[in-house]
């Protein structure tokens, strides 16, 4: 979840005054309706040390009747804390009706040592079960930040007691850390108190987020409440563009390959894989490729490139289309499940099971509720692959809409590729912008630390092949002898 | 949740027949309506060695079409199984919209070793999600009861095949094994795929069991769907009286003490317990005492027993009546996460959370889906408390009706004893059956290895007391050293 995003986004919209100005009256109004409503509300702040956890519940509040919320440092531990389970801690500070709970570090410090994923998943789900809204917020920065606020901090008289020997500890194993947290980020985003990723870099950029987040979570609750459904059953897309964990925006689409260095590197890796192929077999390992990404985003082309050395008694190439009768009276999974590799064997999907949260999504042929919760589903179904000794690697070939269309063209014009080209795929560019919100959404819940999502920066088709496979050779050579 | 089962319930109807031909009527229609509804069906068998899972397949598939069912044996692994991830087995054969999918041996297979009790959750959840109607059975018998199955199957020539050594060794480990199976069950006892335990010494009642929750869960299928709710937020009480785990049932209310044998033990038990609340506090260990109980069944006699002995600094009884204003806008445990004790203190609650699932249920107080959830909340929350290292203990003071009418007149009949008397004791005793078969369902989904139930059997206040004392003192010399 956090290695997908990019911390250093910054608010530089001409209307941001106004904007802020307009958060900060609906947080009042909000407030005032769920006191009437009897919502109870709990907000809870983590993230890496020198984020800015404190500043951010400060501004935060600032627009707040102060007699309707409480904020709780749970950093440290009170001796009456320790006298008594960890989470009666938390358990008794849970907010009444109508009240807003502010948690500065709340129970994810008991991760993992203490508190297990389940644990949290369930203790939140009886408060979310029981009508609290739950939001969950993460302030990101880069290591090189941290260490720039530690020393600021530091420097000060005033705030020099801030920081700790555990802080800078903390900024040494800065990469460790990342990689904890976003364990931890991914097990616990449910559907019912999904995690939002702060790029707090940017002050100003931090909490206008978060008093977006806020509004609009309430905003949700308030009108479940007047229609009678649970406000998770009723989660609809979040956050205006600007303030989405933009995923695909970092990628470096400039990154090409020249002819001759590209048949160099091809042989070489192709080499490498028929090798690795066959002690794949022997070494009874699973292998699973998924490929997903833009329509001619180059999933074909980068496929053949594998195949093309391999044995074909060894692998198999499935193409996904939309389901069919039989596969649509089954759970949605289920075909995808019926063609998991045997040991020693690697099954390549041509569009996979991500499917349901991207074209189910956008189209409505997946419900809300349907697609909110796929995302664990999926999760939970790569882990058993790979907890049974698969290695699963997942790619999206990301193509910009120019080069796109260039290549739609090209199609059309060219006969023999004029079968890849039909009306569907230029109604699908219409939709860009909604794509990019549920692949951004997609990598941000899916990418796990067992089965994380490479980009494939896919402009230049030769760059894009020889990624892929350097990625594939690397993942098999890192797991066979 | 098997400890309390009387696994010997025999089909003693008069009218067994006739029940029998209806539900073989009913089966059929419910199989073609769901057919035609689209609703998947799976239905998996576990239990003991030489429980009967076979014989009770074949009986409750007899009144059905065989074109609409498939059984599936998962005990021994193909070579395939052994080729995919564990799930694959299962997830491959999970039923299309309309079918009946039966599975003799099933995902709990791999329960502990590779499954563990979150993937089996989570596994379960997604297909119940998406409206599969998922039906677990676990048939019980008793040591006595296999011993003697495995010997007669392994005395005919025909059958001596299917009776192995590890039969005879689960036999041998059956003690351990019922252990085993208990917190499998109640880990995985969930809202949306709750277990049924049945009583199989006798094959009579145990297919008349099986059959009606067949019946009663795709009836209740079928109006969700009409309805168009999920099914899982629709389950009322299923089972009729006779075919319930009737725990309550096997209590022999008619164990008594004798004054002098009671003034002796009360003696000696008061004055270790004396020592062990000393030793308590000094290794900072805490006890949590939930009584709940008939009204009049001596919740309050038995607490007084404890707490005469003790120092009044180290423990605290919190009377619990229905929750105030400000604990009704809490989540329902908020005011018992409130009252847990610290360490080294002993926290008595005279009623508990367990109101819940007992008054709320009956009166309406709390909605089905609320109550239905509660379970699992509460299994977490003790396992929460015994894991931070409290010792939790659940008394039901239990008593026959008449033995409350005696007691009820007796209070109306002394003058200092009147105030326990109202109008609502009186209104309470016509719900009778009622609240038995509450009692019955708590037990059997809350008690847990780690926080048992120890019914009380209360006709006798000398008995019972006493009783009580005991098991506090033991679990406490069990624990401190």
């Amino acid at each position: 979840m956090l290695e997908k995003v990019d911390m250093k986004r910054k608010a530089d919209w001409q209307d941001y005054d106004a904007r802020m100005a307009h958060l900060e009256i609906r947080m009042g109004e909000l407030q005032r309706e769920c006191k009437k409503q009897g919502i109870p509300i709990a907000i809870l702040f983590e993230g890496f040390s020198a984020a800015g956890k404190g500043t951010m519940i400060g501004k935060m509040i600032a627009p707040l009747d102060p007699r309707g919320f409480k904020v709780y440092t749970m950093e440290k531990e009170t001796e009456d804390d320790k006298m008594h389970p960890y989470l009666w801690r938390f358990a008794t500070k849970m907010p009444a009706k109508g009240r807003i709970h502010i948690f500065d570090h709340s129970w994810y410090q008991g991760y993992p040592q203490t508190l297990q994923t389940e644990e949290i998943r369930q203790f939140e789900k009886q408060f979310t079960d029981d009508g609290v809204v739950l939001i969950k917020f993460f302030l990101a920065i880069t290591c090189k930040e941290q260490k720039k606020r530690l020393s600021t901090l530091e420097k000060s008289k005033d705030t020099k007691w801030r920081v700790t020997e555990k802080d800078w500890k903390k900024n040494k194993e800065y990469d460790t850390n990342l990689e904890q947290y976003d364990t931890m980020l991914i097990q616990t985003d449910t559907s019912n108190a999904p995690w939002t990723v702060v790029e707090a870099m940017d002050k100003k950029y931090a909490i206008c987020k978060i008093m977006t987040t806020v509004v609009k979570r309430l905003e949700i609750a308030l009108e479940a409440k007047k229609a009678g459904v649970k406000a998770t059953d009723a989660v609809p897309d979040l956050l205006e563009e600007d303030l989405r964990n933009g995923v695909l925006q970092g990628v470096d689409l400039s990154l090409t390959m020249e002819p001759q260095e590209y048949k160099k590197k091809r042989k070489d890796l192709q080499k490498r894989l028929e090798v690795l192929h066959n002690k794949m077999y022997l070494q009874r390992v699973p292998v699973v490729l998924a490929f997903e990404g833009w329509d001619a985003g180059g999933k074909g082309g980068a496929i053949k490139r594998i195949t093309q050395c391999m044995d074909p008694r060894g692998y198999e190439v499935v193409p996904v289309a939309s389901p069919n009768e039989v596969e649509k009276s089954h759970h949605y999974l289920w075909r995808f499940w019926e063609k998991f590799p045997k040991d020693g064997h690697m099954t390549i999907f041509d569009r996979t099971w991500y499917g349901r949260v991207l074209v189910e999504r956008v189209e409505g042929f997946a419900t809300e509720q349907e697609w909110k919760r796929a995302y664990q589903e999926i999760n939970a179904m790569e882990a058993h692959l790979v907890k049974s000794g698969a290695i699963v690697l997942k790619f999206w070939m990301h193509i910009d809409p120019e080069e796109q269309e260039k290549r739609f063209k090209q199609r059309m014009e060219t006969p023999e590729k004029q079968w890849k080209i039909t009306d569907e795929d230029w109604r699908n560019r219409e939709k860009w912008d909604e794509y990019e919100k549920a692949i951004d959404e997609m990598m941000l819940r899916t990418s796990t630390q067992e089965a994380p999502w490479h980009i494939i920066e896919a402009n230049s088709k030769l760059y894009a092949r020889i990624r892929v496979l350097e990625i594939v050779v690397e993942a098999l050579e890192k797991r066979l002898t």
